[in-house]
């Protein structure tokens, strides 16, 4: 798939060694002109130093440059976390010749530790004048930590007379959390869409995607989704009121969807992506706890890993979820195969094993019976190499 | 330590080959009288069939027997898993000549599994028969599934005149959840104590003890802990008004904490055990949530496995617990070395590592520093074998 640019959006990429020397780990994503903009963030608690700069920033809805290293989420480091990226940005302001108001900061990898601001200060100016030499693939390879693969998307979407262009970059591997906000994604667009519109789809978009996968159950501190909507594609402004809002809305999704699976299909160690569907719930909130329980039960996730249709693990996840379930109207299937059938087992064990041997993507489909309400959530299985990656991460 | 036994009680075991042969597997506990008896059972909707006909039974609070197996939790097994359960009850009546209400029926194991109901019924006469040749120790045995040790202990508690004894067995391992119910504990005594001072004991000594400690935070279909107290030390009769009461609550919760220790020391592919305790905050609840946040967080526990004093996964998990935490103020100490300092690094990365690595045992303190109180959560680290026990459980 060849990834297309939305017009007037420039890339730039360095190596600052911000962790270790030898990849690219300071990237900048430039708009030629003002962007409207729209964001959503991580809701622990905790927050990183660029997170709350960037929560600050985003109240004004326009953006012009967004600078992003991996390597260090510049996370509980203080007031000299906060004053090293105001320091990054006024510089950038400067050599930029941009609003610093316009420059948001994100940061990915270890926490606590401050950046290495001698060593990213010296490559501010190449990654200025490199600005247009980078491409969107590289911003994308420059904003993995754990990731095997780099993450991005693009699609296209006529409005009116106008095609227009939504691009995106993501990152994700551990720490990515059911129901609270997200990873890395920056999405960027050459339409015209107003302020609230683009906030509104924007929300909706991570309501239907990012927080709808999960990996290891827990929301980290540097979470962000980031949209830019630079006009340049010339199209008639669409706002709530267009016809033409419900086809970004459509796009939007289907970049964040798209994405979302890349993240969850390289989960640290995952070796399977499954879709946890809870179907037949009493009302919407059952089917949510529901199908979250079951994608974060470590049960769950190994006898997945382990190809054993342990579906006792699956009734156990759903019982102490705090759903309503009855016990004797749970039916389960993986894909069309029925393994739980009004709560006991379907006879079907061995063929479900044989179809999770074979199957690198696969519907966990649960209906309780009870009502109309459902709820998915995309998750992985978990490995050996979850724990080792994990135990091993700062080493 | 040498295991006191009450008087009164007796034991048998024997080999019915539930999952495989080579192992005793199914188990009596025997009161010569009839004893007052409490139970603490699962919170997970999905019950095993012994729960359910023991949560019946135990409205009497009187019990004689307890028969428990391993290898099959007679879970998910519908109208037959009553049926089974009830049938080797009535058996057993017969056999024992006494009442089927005062016997109370127990399991541990695969989910969704019919009891092999030959094998159990042709072992049943060599049950009753075994009565008194079998140890406390064999019980503790035969309840065992991924426990790679037994689990037992007693302590001896005076009232008035008389000696009497607590004992007790416990299974863990796998499936430990915080704030639900247990796994399988069998505590007998032969002191003499009425039923509400009995209940409000045992209530108290599981929240004190299997409630504060987590191993993958999955609560299981088949957790139960009961306590049997048959007189026969001939003290005068403990109420809840009694002096004694409180010595009693005293030994108890020392025998059910003594049994949560060890269970969490032998979590699943666990290294370490880790008592996470958060004081300071501004009230119980904020206390509780961290605490289990942190005592659940996969990153946490991968990273106390490869020796990682990676605090700012602590810092991230009490962010996202729900729990009031500013992050300023927040101090950390393994042990008595602080790592965390007014939320940011206290510089103590590399020693604290090295405790890490010569550590069994270590408290994981989180001094909120916003009120006075106070909760803690005993857990274990997480290694690559446990995703390799539970990917294998049933193969």
């Amino acid at each position: 798939m060849s990834l297309k640019i939305p017009r007037g959006f420039k890339f730039s990429a360095v190596e600052a060694a911000i962790k270790r020397p030898g990849r690219k780990d300071l990237a900048l994503i430039y708009s030629d002109v003002d962007a409207n903009a729209s964001a959503v963030f991580t809701k622990n608690l905790i927050k990183a130093a660029p997170v709350k700069l960037s929560m600050k920033r985003i109240t004004s809805q326009k953006a012009r440059v967004i600078i992003v290293n991996s390597g260090n989420a510049n996370a509980c480091t203080g007031k000299k976390g906060i004053d090293d990226v105001v320091e990054i940005i006024k510089l950038l302001s400067k050599g930029l010749g941009i609003d610093e108001r316009l420059i948001y900061p994100a940061s990915t990898g270890v926490i606590g530790t401050p950046l290495p601001m001698e060593r990213i200060k010296s490559t501010l100016p190449d990654l200025i004048s490199g600005i247009g030499k980078a491409t969107l693939e590289d911003v994308a390879r420059a904003i993995m930590t754990t990731d095997t693969f780099p993450k991005y998307i693009s699609t296209e979407l006529k409005v009116g007379d106008e095609v227009g262009t939504i691009s995106a970059v993501a990152k994700g591997a551990g720490m990515i959390n059911p129901s609270m906000a997200t990873m890395l994604c920056f999405i960027i667009t050459d339409l015209s869409i107003d302020k609230s519109a683009l906030s509104k789809a924007l929300k909706e978009a991570v309501d239907l995607s990012f927080n709808r996968i999960t990996i290891d159950g827990e929301t980290s501190t540097n979470d962000m989704v980031m949209i830019m909507a630079n006009s340049l594609a010339g199209n008639d402004t669409i706002s709530l009121k267009s016809k033409s809002y419900r086809d970004f809305k459509k796009a939007l999704n289907y970049v964040t969807e798209e994405l979302a699976k890349m993240i969850v299909r390289d989960g640290e160690g995952a070796t399977k992506v499954i879709k946890v569907i809870v179907r037949g719930a009493q009302n919407k909130k059952d089917a949510e706890l529901a199908a979250r329980a079951v994608a974060n039960s470590l049960l769950v996730k190994t006898a997945l890993y382990g190809n054993d249709a342990n579906w006792g693990r699956i009734m156990s996840a759903i019982g102490a979820s705090g759903a309503r379930v009855i016990e004797e109207k749970v039916d389960i299937y993986f894909n069309h195969l029925q393994i739980v059938k009004k709560g006991m087992s379907a006879g079907n064990d061995s063929t479900a094993n044989e179809l999770l041997k074979s199957s690198k993507e696969l519907n966990l489909i649960i209906d309780l019976a009870s009502g109309k309400e459902e709820f998915s959530v995309l998750t992985c299985d978990i490995s050996e190499d979850y724990v080792r990656i994990n135990a091993e991460y700062r080493t």
